[in-house]
């Protein structure tokens, strides 16, 4: 068995590479720098030609997409408690996990990168500002969901909700939003970023945990 | 057992809708006109706060977000195929997946609603127009699949993936794109309509399958 994640520090890959580490996985993490182009190689476009991270790479197969990275770590690993084992935990987890990962990313994919929507730098901007507000609406449904966490969003374990938090939130630091107004969330993200294997991911990503300056 | 699904007539509540026909499900099909607001009205709010379908009630349980309710489906209905059973086939279906939900639906949500993204007239065209172009291209990744189909896109049964691909080529004549431009989507986009529990639920919703217009 072999497994290779490839990963870009502070991307959303975080949340893969956090539970490899939290399974305590023997894992190959390999690091794309997108700063460099590097996701634009041809070596990297072989392997996902839609050029993004993360890619998990299992005994030569290649799996792309969070959700189906993260289920297929979870069917690997079913003790490391990736996701609740199942019952309406599971359906209800895997909702949340949907939807940050199609309605809370994309927003901040318009504020990271609002030239992927218009060619137009006036409507850039425009399209910028509009989505680092709703950005910050979307950080405050996160937050009523990190009030109720006891202690980890899906109860015992850490999951890879709480990671995706981590990733969330520490996105907001780019659209000026300062994590201390979301207290719960952020109490949530330093106790996670304080586990051993999470402090493992953080150091390899070289993250920051707060990326905010006024 | 009760199972309750609420759609609007074209959107993407279509995929479960379609897969709840296909296993042969009792359930209780309500439809939401979203041209009447009532996603918007007080009693669906209390239903789902984001005010968007489908939503599945299962015994009083309400289940948002299409890949957790096609999972919690597909743990209901274990033969019914939603997705192919397990091992790299169900990982792959599911990566598929999750990429219709994160990024072909919301491309067409630039070209439909492009107020979501900007309160400014000509940037919203602008939005628009760049939006349309992008899905064609992602209507081209689709068509690849819908080529290796055999006669299904995982297989020997009709699965999610095949109903999400007649909603989103659908979708396509919106944005003013002949689905007769994909000739393989096209084609499989028939036959799963052909289908007489498929077709009940596009007769429940009444809905045209190709609406593009010149």
């Amino acid at each position: 068995m072999s497994l290779k994640l490839f990963f870009a520090p502070g991307a959303c890959s975080f949340v893969p590479h956090a539970m490899l580490e939290l399974a305590g996985a023997e894992f190959e993490p390999t690091m794309v720098k997108l700063h460099k182009g590097e996701q634009r190689s041809a070596e990297y476009l072989a392997l996902n030609p839609r050029g993004q991270v993360p890619v998990l790479v299992d005994d030569g197969e290649v799996i792309t997409q969070i959700v189906a990275i993260l289920l297929h770590l979870d069917a690997k690993f079913p003790q490391a408690g990736i996701l609740p084992a199942s019952g309406l935990a599971r359906t209800r987890a895997l909702s949340t996990l949907a939807w940050m990962n199609n309605t809370v990313h994309p927003t901040f994919t318009h504020v990271f990168m609002p030239q992927k929507f218009t060619d137009d730098d006036e409507a850039q901007k425009a399209i910028r500002a509009h989505a680092a507000a709703t950005y910050r609406g979307l950080l405050g449904e996160i937050e009523a969901l990190a009030a109720q966490a006891s202690p980890w969003i899906t109860g015992d374990k850490p999951s890879a909700l709480d990671a995706y938090v981590l990733t969330l939130l520490r996105w907001g630091g780019y659209a000026g939003i300062n994590p201390e107004d979301f207290p719960a969330s952020w109490a949530l993200v330093q106790r996670l970023a304080a586990l051993p294997p999470v402090a493992r991911a953080i150091e390899r990503e070289r993250l920051q945990l707060n990326v905010y300056s006024q």
